[in-house]
């Protein structure tokens, strides 16, 4: 029986050489594609992902979908799955949908998370998973820059040297930053979509603004510039988690 | 100038082979006394710590204390050591104390916990710290069985093989359960001491009860026995945190 299924996946992206599968290294997607071929009695399924995480970074809810010829029902499916995943990388949803699904065309927005550890002396159950940056930060600043950053705009200026898609126009719907309790802070952006190196190149630029190098106003000519060697350094991937992806009625 | 310091540790002990220096492999108390070693101009240094966490097992708040030749001042020890220490160790107190201090003579108590992760799929960034644990548990006999352990036994029952202390009495004071919000939860265990295993061995005897394997009133029988084959098994060392030590005055 063809059914078509939409998985939700959680990652701890450290040890993986990010989403997409590559000629060499540990992928999340070669990972589960490799699982659904035993799964479904050694036969090749091709696995489509809502977004492609860079090596090193995290999801706590990235969603894909893929056509399976089975006749175990979703109970079974979801317990072999879990069985043949490594602990890194958990089936959290498994759930059927019509043909139409497209984990990626379907996406609504997306949600990621950019977390730093700001203890002085570097927190190591934080280590994988937050930029560790204890030195001053002027909040306000760092504020007023994310208060100009939401729009629909050409973001050319924060896209990674790989990005080739035509169109780099996306809809920034949300950019802010939250300190938690004790040291932990994070960045969260939701766009329609994001470029490669979006978020992480936002964020270097922002922490730029927050250590008084890059005023609050520069922002919007960073952005009308579309020229990357305006905006600041790219942040590293594990501080990055993909948060969230809404669909439609979501 | 010889300076006594006291060193308050905080690690995830995933890649290390335990607290204690063995022939083979790192350990905690060998990393840092490597870093000492090199910040005291490469002259050989012992630390004294309070617990000795087994392999796997995390610390955030570990307690050393070792003696020092150097002229640094704290804020540049304290510098110097977190540039030398990896980000799995972190030193995130350190502290001049008098001479007689001793990390685990003079501690009044410990605190563990041990954690467990009750989600179904099992949560990718718990893995390394939380025992996956999905079974139903019946909450209400295992907190019966908690409070029936505080106390000052001999707690033989519960030691591990490796264990070689004379006496077997500690002063169990405090064992409970909380069930986090979420799919979290985890056991906290305080006495004056601990013997090898024992958390590990009471947490996999709660479970026994907690799945109906061993009655609640077994407890009492099970620690008055001296016998370890009359208690449960002993559980992973990953859920395993030493999550405070007391020392007088605190």
């Amino acid at each position: 029986m063809r059914r078509h299924l939409r998985i939700d996946l959680a990652y701890d992206g450290t040890d993986f050489s990010g989403w997409q599968v590559q000629a060499k290294g540990r992928t999340v997607q070669g990972t589960l594609e490799a699982a659904l071929f035993r799964l479904q009695g050694d036969r090749p399924v091709r696995v489509n992902g809502a977004g492609r995480t860079d090596a090193g970074a995290h999801a706590r809810a990235q969603v894909a979908d893929a056509f399976l010829e089975t006749d175990l029902g979703l109970p079974e499916l979801n317990y072999a799955l879990l069985r043949m995943l490594p602990a890194d990388l958990r089936a959290i949803r498994l759930r059927e949908v019509p043909e139409s699904f497209h984990a990626r065309r379907d996406a609504v927005s997306k949600t990621y998370r950019y977390r730093l550890d700001r203890s002085n002396h570097g927190d190591p159950f934080l280590s994988r998973y937050a930029l560790h940056h204890p030195y001053a930060l002027d909040v306000v600043a760092m504020q007023e820059a994310l208060l100009r950053l939401p729009g629909e705009r050409d973001w050319s200026a924060f896209a990674g040297a790989k990005c080739k898609v035509k169109s780099r126009v996306r809809d920034l719907r949300e950019a802010s930053f939250q300190a938690e309790p004790k040291e932990d802070a994070y960045f969260s952006f939701t766009a329609n979509g994001f470029l490669t190196h979006m978020v992480r190149n936002l964020v270097g630029t922002l922490l730029e603004v927050a250590r008084g190098r890059t005023s609050p106003e520069q922002i919007n000519r960073i952005v009308a510039s579309r020229d990357r060697a305006q905006a600041g350094p790219t942040a590293p991937a594990h501080g990055l988690l993909l948060w969230e992806i809404r669909y439609p009625g979501e």
